[in-house]
């Protein structure tokens, strides 16, 4: 498949409020958006980086998996985002190769983006999504 | 403090054997270079995505820091490295914001860059980088 840059990464928090401050007062980013994203039960924080944007994902239900990924490995890193000009595409080539997906075709996420996972029982562990941006193949 | 772009993501891996050929022939990302470093007990495969680097990292012994985080979380995702213009002035300003540092000054890692970690205790269980090429400030 062809990749062009990591579109982003998903790092799990308990406290958009908490976080926000030390990424904005330490690390010199500017949170530029707050989103919630009800049918993944979180609200987003969005900063960016060079080619790059971190999303901030705190969980609004106990059963969201945000919430049950900090359960269990506390907080941290939750997933990588490769953008690429075909999500479809690059799923059924991924599946032909054998990768387990978790979306068989790409979803509406953050920002309006396509997009789709792969299984982390396939990649070594790294929960991998796939997204385009739609506005950019017009 | 003042980050350019994520310099590198290191992924925690067991076996470079078997990951490289998942992120050549699935990804489509090419690996162009094998180092391993020595005191830090990890061989380190190296790709290019963008202005990132994807810095797989095996570990060389039981006692590494790698294989104790892969025996405790599995493999995954392990730090995120930030690309600064000054390691030393970073950590000073974060140290003295109250971030809890591992490297009290920058010390040489893969590539020859300068880096140093800041403790994930104190940026929500994200292990962060800092580093800086010294060739580029020449």
């Amino acid at each position: 498949m062809e990749l062009t840059h990591i579109e982003h990464l998903g790092i799990a928090v308990k406290s958009l409020e908490t976080a926000i401050p030390y990424y904005e007062e330490i690390l010199g980013l500017k949170c530029y958006s707050i989103e919630e994203v009800a049918d993944q039960k979180v609200k987003t924080a969005f900063f960016k980086i060079g080619q790059t944007k971190i999303e901030l994902l705190e969980s609004t239900s106990p059963e969201g998996t945000i919430a049950q990924f900090i359960e269990k490995r506390g907080e941290g890193i939750h997933h990588i985002a490769f953008a690429t000009t075909g999500v479809q595409k690059a799923l059924e080539e991924a599946e032909s190769k054998g990768v387990r997906l978790i979306d068989k075709a790409p979803r509406k996420g953050a920002e309006g983006l396509n997009i789709a996972f792969l299984h982390p029982k396939s990649t070594m562990g790294v929960l991998t999504e796939l997204c385009e941006d739609p506005n950019e193949n017009k």
